[in-house]
């Protein structure tokens, strides 16, 4: 029974970090999606999203079925509830994603922005796939500095988040309305992406160092 | 010790109850200050999200208490892991309070948009009252019928959602730039509320059902 036990825990693992690589693909193509204008790559990151929600799904139902079932204790509680918030956290990266390819998709042929708030919205993108990759690499090795430094990254996010918003807002900066449109709300998904990314994260270091803070 | 147990749960409702509470008046003073245009509303309800973190914070931590303590399973199991994730929806609710406010208060003296606009982002606001409201009373009764209506009633917040959208992308209706951004971000904030709330509505029908289905 023990067995069986932790063979599920390792699988729970083994899930998770799929759903990391996952969410960190369709980081990957909606940035692409929105730098290149590309209509395929917008409609491959949107379509996937369905596999992201049955994965986040199952990891969900497989740690009711543990706790359930197997009434963990102390570290195993804590890795199991916090399994759960990071399929959440992660799930949530995932929608983030889809939404800026849609803004991407519905922006096609042209740039959702010009080109002087594009290049901001990029850099967001690129951090946010970053904090991805590096999250599931955490999600493996428990790696606290590595998972400290996903929280340092998300400043870097919230500066250019700020950046954009304030070209946004400047008068000076021409800007028709669906770009204005379209840039408050991909700074706004990709600065929640962020957002997500180090929540995931600090729960991480706290399953790791023994502590339960929750946000 | 099951005396102190179900003692623990009941107490642990009472703290959803009151934090459902707590969200309305967020929402309410956040409506106000929006239609009003009344600054010390705004601030109010920015500074009372502390408090609705906080208790959600308390209520995360007394469900991880009693996962560990008491190691519950079937119906129990499913209250306490129910309700670690409605107090999260509660509590994203409560942020969107706050950053309704925040919109409001930027654009203090000024409405945060012209009033055709303005008049739907009221409309939208009251019906996410409405569910947080009836969301307090099916946290107590587990009013399995009331739990459907605040499903239901965020489509017309979806529809409302869309109206606002086309207003704002119609070049036709005039719109300062700071008006385009304000209409985008408070449309999306309200309706990230009645998504919050329809989930939460969606997870107490099975928690009242006692079928387990994640979103």
């Amino acid at each position: 029974m023990r067995e069986i036990y932790r063979q599920e825990l390792s699988h729970l693992g083994n899930d998770l970090e799929s759903l990391a690589k996952l969410v960190a693909k369709a980081l990957d193509r909606a940035r692409l999606a929105l730098a290149e204008q590309d209509l395929e790559l917008a409609e491959e990151t949107i379509d996937a999203d369905d596999r992201i929600d049955d994965l986040a799904m199952d990891i969900e139902g497989a740690t009711m079925h543990l706790l359930a079932l197997q009434a963990p204790v102390a570290t195993d509680l804590r890795l199991i509830t916090g399994t759960m918030r990071l399929a959440q956290n992660l799930e949530r990266m995932g929608d983030m994603a889809m939404h800026v390819a849609q803004v991407a998709r519905a922006a096609y042929p042209e740039p959702a922005t010009p080109s002087q708030i594009q290049e901001i919205l990029i850099q967001m993108a690129k951090r946010t796939l970053d904090m991805t990759l590096d999250l599931g690499t955490v999600i493996k090795s428990s790696d606290a500095e590595l998972a400290q430094k996903i929280i340092d990254t998300d400043d870097e996010i919230d500066e250019l988040h700020r950046k954009a918003r304030r070209l946004i807002r400047d008068p000076e900066v021409e800007l028709t309305r669906d770009q204005i449109i379209n840039g408050t709300l991909l700074s706004r998904f990709l600065e929640r992406t962020g957002d997500h990314a180090s929540k995931a994260a600090s729960r991480i270091i706290f399953m790791i160092r023994g502590e339960y803070v929750p946000h």
